[in-house]
């Protein structure tokens, strides 16, 4: 049962551990192996699964995360699982009654990013899906993980407690601007109304004979709405604009009509 | 199929709008539910669901949720389910060729809570399991919202992007510090290292005959462990630890043993 590669563990992958410590339904070790791969982590060790190993119910929860499941590691006990990790951490939905550092899912992210690059080797721990870890696998523990959600409802299943970790593990590194925006004056125009704009402008403009080569209307008729949904307009601005296309419509009605 | 009571959406709930458009799985919708109210969100709003509402699949797999789904909206189409906010957003996996502002989920988060510190109502919408949103639905919207995950492995089930968004949503407001620790000198020791030291100590414990009350050891033996795991030893200090224990053993073992 023991770890089938040890050599290739921590050394080829960049990210933490993920030990789930006897998790129950093969189902569930698929969706943390997908979770894991969508967050660039490769190192999965299951401490006693109980339904054995390997398990056709993970693979078909993977949803193609295979090269997780592939290099997945099996051990008997935590100690095993975590002997050649400098820094563990638990994660708990409850607080226990113990003097340690408690984590954030992005305070552990700095935690751990500060950690490896001091050369240390780190891991999470998860715990069974009902029960969660034993005292003395948290007691093994550097630090504590909690997740901070609504305290009424905070049961998360374990794929996604394995998301935010390695969600937060995985942004930290990120660089994508979180995207900033100008923000206008007056009230702002509900969907409705901007609805009301759009369909008022292409009556007009079919009526208009505007789309001279009906396969380019949609196309055309998509970029000059997607302007109006950008702006943020106001309530002001459109009606405004309803006004300006009232009065297009009018003016060209009273035109003679081009051939 | 109209909102069962459209007066007590926006107002009563303080969090965007979800709006899943023709979801498919009643299963899908249930784990929606417990990621949302994981999150302290309330204003779920369905469009066109395949498999009807209410559904007993989405109960079972909201886990206690009931809050949300009972709460939930059906509409026919997006355009009646956004119709009340005045700012929605649309998640899309891949790139789409339209000029509109792209956020990360943590970018989204603050760019909401500005957007409703000025009184605005705002709603993220999420398209169908399979096939994500139409064109026309992204159209709707005055910005895109985009996961930052491994390039090689995006894909996110629903309740997976749901709980991301409404993490980023529920800890933009969240002042749990992330937690700041002292680091040491020297080469940290590893898991195992510090379980040998443990090992011994409660080795030459035990034969010291130190935990005279036995109903106390494992308490007693955890707070002694605690410590050591708490202080993120190096491996000189395990050595000197180690050599600490040894000593005191020895010269215990030359003492006359007290009755």
């Amino acid at each position: 049962m023991a770890g089938t590669d040890r050599s290739q563990t921590a050394t080829d992958t960049p990210g933490p551990a993920i030990i789930l410590v006897q998790p129950q339904l093969g189902e569930n070790i698929g969706t943390v192996a997908r979770a894991m791969w969508n967050c660039g982590l490769l190192d999965l060790r299951l401490v006693a699964p109980r339904d054995g190993w390997p398990n056709d119910k993970a693979v078909s929860a993977a949803s193609g995360a295979d090269i997780v499941l592939n290099r997945a590691q099996v051990f008997e006990t935590t100690a095993d699982a975590v002997a050649d990790l400098e820094r563990v951490y638990a994660t708990t939905a409850r607080p226990r009654d113990m003097v340690k550092p408690v984590f954030t899912p992005r305070g552990l992210a700095g935690e751990m990013r500060a950690t490896m690059n001091r050369g240390e080797r780190v891991g999470v721990l998860f715990g069974a899906e009902r029960s969660g870890l034993v005292n003395e696998d948290v007691m093994r523990a550097f630090g504590i993980v909690t997740v901070p959600l609504n305290p009424a409802f905070t049961s998360l299943n374990l794929a996604q407690a394995v998301l935010l970790i390695g969600y937060e593990w995985y942004t930290s590194a990120d660089e994508t601007p979180p995207g900033v925006l100008e923000i206008g004056e007056g009230i702002p125009a509900s969907a409705a109304e901007v609805d009301a704009l759009l369909e008022h402008l292409d009556l007009e403009l079919d009526k208009a004979e505007y789309y001279r080569e009906p396969s380019m209307r949609p196309t055309m008729q998509r970029n000059l709405h997607n302007v109006f949904r950008r702006a943020t307009m106001t309530e002001q601005e459109v009606r405004s604009f309803r006004g300006v296309v009232a009065r297009l419509a009018e003016w060209r009605g009273r035109r003679p009509k081009k051939q």
